[in-house]
């Protein structure tokens, strides 16, 4: 079965997208540890990021380059921080995570609810440093 | 003045040594979270990941491309995760671990306390993959 991530990728479940080409998409995390937290995705549904053949990993960190860099533009914070863990959905996802504090970036806590309204603005904050 | 991983760079302060180049080193986290968890550093003190320019960058994810395949294999573990963070240690490190489980990357959690003999052994089996 398709990933989530596939779905979202071939539009079958909406997302707020900040950046795509042929091989990469950039999403808003659906669930964000805090605002302006970003997941980048390989079109390729591979589990594990270390399986992905190293062209298509590099493309991935090189790809994440300019989406965090456009992040620490757009969201007021001292860094972005860089997670992949993916034990949960099981297709290759980069966090992209705007830290102030290490709590920011502590996957055990309670996940951010935004509306519609503020995940449109967020989206359209960083794209506007793209 | 000079970070701590800038000494052990120098070698003013020991470390395991997993691999070296001109521009990157890993080593094994001194206070690690887990058995086998690798730092990769860049040889030049920069503070933020994002602040490295590009080929910077991309160096350095594409050497900890081969080391984490490595410890893959020399660690028992269902993946290995990736998390850049850097609010501690003003010189970036991307830290290398290997999950079990998503507390296995908790960073508030207490760090392991592991004696020379299993550093040194750790650190062998990992460059037995290299």
């Amino acid at each position: 079965m398709a990933s989530i991530f596939t779905k979202i990728i071939n539009n079958e479940i909406p997302s707020y997208k900040i950046a795509e080409n042929n091989q990469y998409i950039a999403i808003l995390d659906a669930f964000p540890l805090v605002k302006g937290h970003v997941l980048v995705i390989p079109k390729q549904e591979v589990d594990k990021i270390f399986d992905l053949d190293r062209e298509s990993y590099n493309g991935l960190m090189d790809f994440s380059y300019d989406i965090a860099k456009a992040i620490e533009q757009a969201i007021p914070c001292l860094r972005v921080g860089v997670a992949v863990v993916g034990l949960e959905v099981p297709h290759v996802h980069v966090h992209l995570v705007p830290l102030n504090s290490m709590e920011d970036i502590n996957f055990a806590k309670p996940k951010l609810k935004l509306d519609a309204n503020e995940m449109a603005e967020i989206t359209s904050q960083i794209k506007s440093y793209l």
